[in-house]
C-alpha cells in the first residue's frame, strides 16, 4: 500500500570523516569542547556529508501545504482559506518563510500537495490528488492510494532540489488544522493521551485545547488506532497530505544522503512517522528548535532529539529550522576556517 | 578615583517606537506571539534604536586582551604565554572570533589592554599602562590609577567605532586566568561563595577548580571585599585590565545609545561591574548566551537576564554573542520585512 522505496535502506554515515573531524576539533586553536554543540553539529555534518569541509550554504526549503476536513470542527484560531492565502504571500515574499530564505539565500519552493485551492496560485507546485483532506471525526482522513500519493509527492519535490546540489534540506508546513492532525498522529503513535499532546496550535484558549483533545480522543477510538495500529493506518485515518509528504521527502532524503534540518512540532510527527516506517532514515534528520507548541518536547524524547534552540517559535513554515541555520553554518565556518594549534604556534595546554 | 563619565546617566529607550513595533508584530501575516523571543528581540532594538527599522548588520566586535598575576597560581589549563600567543591569531584571522566575525561581516578590533607583550603585536591596537596585573593572591591586581586607566581604555576602543556607525556593539575578552578574576569580582559582587562561582575556565578538573575556589576565598578574606565593599575597590584588588575596559565600554556604549550584545561569563561579570556602577546602562545590554561555565547563571540571574541561545559554549572571545548575532539579525528581518494581513490580503484569526 505504501509505495515500495520507503522501505529501501538509508546508508550509514562515514564514520572516518566522523574520526577525522573530530581529530581536527581536537586541534583547532580553543580548549576542547569549548565550543560545545558548534563541534558536534560540525562533526555530525562532516560524517553525514563524508567530507572534510561540513557545509550548510546550500540548503533549500521545500514548503508542504495541505487543508484539513478536521477543520470543520472548530479546532483552529483561524479560517480555512488561510492556507491558500498564505500560498500567495509564501510566493509573493511577505511570509515568515519567505523573508528568512531571502535573508539565508535559500531556495524557496512551495508545494500544494493537498489544499483547497482550486486555480493555480503563481510561484507555487501544484501535485495533488484531492484538495484537502476528509474529516477525521466523521471519516477515514485519506484512502490508502492517497497517502500513497503523499508520500510520492514527497519524494519528487525532493528530486527537484537536486539541481541545488543540497548540502541540508529543510522542509515546512502551512494547512489550517494540521496541528490536530499531528497531535492526532502522535498521540497514536506513542500512544499517549491527546491532552499531553495538544498545544495552541495558532492560538487556541485552554477551552479550546481541551475540545481539540476531545476531538482527537473520540476520532483515535472511533479509527479503532490503538497501540499496534500500524504506521500506514494511522496515516490514512488522522493524517494530512503535507504531513505525510514531509515524511516520504525525510525518507527520500536520506536515502540520497542528504541530511535534513527538522523544523517544529508538525515537522517532528512527520520525522517520527518517517522513522516508524524506515529506522536506517533516523541519523539523517539533525534537530533545529525547541517549539513552544505542547507536544513537541514528547516527539523530540521519542526521538532522542536535542534540538539546537528554544526561542519559543510557534509558526511552523520551517521558521524554526530556518532561524538555527545560521548557527550551522557558523559551526561549519569554525571547523574549517579555524588555525590549528601549531598552525597558529600557541602553545597547547599544560604546556 | 574612576573617571567622572562613569557615573553619568544613559537614555531611555524610545517608548513610542516600542508601542510602534509592537502594534507592527501584532499586524504581521502570522498568530501574534509565534514567533516567540525574535518578536521580542525585535521590538527592543526598536526602542533602544528609536527606529521604525531596527537592525544588526553594523555589529563592531572588540577583543580586550589583558593578563593576570593570578596565573603563577596554576589557575588555568594554559600558560600564560598563550595569551599574547593568542593576539597574532585574532590578528591572523585563525581565531575563533575571527573566523566568526569575517562570516558575518563585523569589523573586528583586538585591543591590547595589559597583556604580558613587549612589542607591539600587528593588527592589534596596544592602549595599556602596565603587563598584566599583579597577583592578587599577594597584592592588589590593580591601583586605583590603573582602574581608571582601564575604563578609559575601554571608553577610547568604543569611540574608535563610531565611523562603523554601530547598530549593536559587541565586547570580547582573552587572558589566560580571567576566569578566576572574573569569578572573584563575582562573587564578591553577589556575597556568595566562590565555589559557586568557579568553573572549568579552559579546562580544569574538579581538583583544579577546588584550588581555584580556595585561591579566591583567599584572596577576598585577605582583601577584605566584605559584601559591602565598593565595586572600585572589587576591581582594584581582583579585577583585571581587559574585564574594567569592558565594564566601561559598555557604560560609554550606553551613553551613546547604542545597545550591547553580551558574550558568556566574564563578559557577563563585566555587565554586572557597570550596571553597579551606573544602574541606567542596564537597559542597554541584551544577552546573547547561557555558557556553560559554572557561575555564568548566577551572574545572569542577578542581572535579570534570559540569553537567546545555550549551546554549551565556553570560549570567551566573544565567540557566543557572534553565534547569536545572526538571530538577530533575522529577528530585524522579520520585523521589517513580513507583509501585513491587510499587505498580504489574508484573513485574521476567528474570521
Amino acid at each position: 500500500m505504501l509505495p515500495d522505496w520507503i522501505s529501501l535502506d538509508c546508508a550509514a554515515p562515514s564514520e572516518s570523516h566522523r574520526q577525522a573531524a573530530m581529530a581536527r576539533q581536537a586541534q583547532l586553536t580553543k580548549p576542547l569542547g569549548a565550543l560545545g554543540r558548534l563541534e558536534e553539529v560540525a562533526v555530525e555534518l562532516a560524517a553525514l556529508q563524508a567530507t572534510d569541509y561540513p557545509g550548510a550554504d546550500r540548503a533549500p526549503v521545500v514548503l508542504f501545504a495541505g487543508d484539513h476536513g478536521i477543520a470543520a470542527q472548530g479546532v483552529s484560531a483561524y479560517p480555512p482559506e488561510v492556507t491558500v492565502q498564505m500560498l500567495r504571500n509564501f510566493a509573493g515574499g511577505g511570509a515568515a518563510i519567505a523573508v528568512l530564505a531571502r535573508h539565508l539565500n535559500c531556495p524557496l519552493e512551495v508545494v500544494d500537495v493537498g489544499t483547497l485551492a482550486s486555480d493555480a496560485v503563481p510561484g507555487v507546485v501544484a501535485d495533488k490528488t484531492r484538495r484537502g483532506t476528509r474529516d477525521f471525526s466523521v471519516a477515514q482522513a485519506l484512502t490508502p492510494e492517497e497517502v500513497a500519493f503523499a508520500c510520492d509527492a514527497g519524494r519528487r519535490a525532493l528530486a527537484r532540489q537536486a539541481d541545488h546540489q543540497p548540502q541540508l534540506v529543510i522542509f515546512g508546513e502551512m494547512g489550517i488544522g494540521n496541528t490536530t492532525s499531528a497531535a492526532a498522529i502522535a498521540a497514536a503513535l506513542l500512544s499517549c493521551a491527546p491532552v499531553d499532546i495538544v498545544g495552541s496550535g495558532t492560538g487556541l484558549d485552554a477551552d479550546g485545547r481541551a475540545k481539540k483533545a476531545a476531538v482527537i480522543v473520540a476520532a483515535l477510538a472511533r479509527h479503532g488506532l490503538t497501540s499496534d495500529a500500524a504506521v500506514a493506518d494511522i496515516l490514512a485515518a488522522v493524517g494530512g497530505f503535507e504531513i505525510i509528504a514531509m515524511a516520504g521527502a525525510m525518507i527520500a532524503a536520506a536515502q540520497r544522503r542528504w541530511p535534513v534540518l527538522v523544523d517544529g512540532f508538525i515537522v517532528s510527527v512527520a520525522a517520527l512517522a518517517a522513522v516508524r516506517l524506515n529506522p536506517s532514515c533516523r541519523t539523517w534528520l539533525l534537530f533545529s528548535h525547541r517549539s513552544a507548541e505542547r507536544g513537541h518536547a514528547l516527539v523530540l524524547d521519542a526521538l532522542g532529539a536535542h534540538p539546537l534552540i528554544d526561542l519559543d517559535l510557534r509558526l511552523g513554515e520551517a521558521s524554526g529550522a530556518a532561524t538555527a541555520l545560521p548557527i550551522i553554518r557558523l559551526a561549519c565556518a569554525l571547523h574549517n576556517g579555524m588555525a590549528t594549534f601549531a598552525e597558529a604556534a600557541v602553545s597547547g595546554r599544560d604546556a
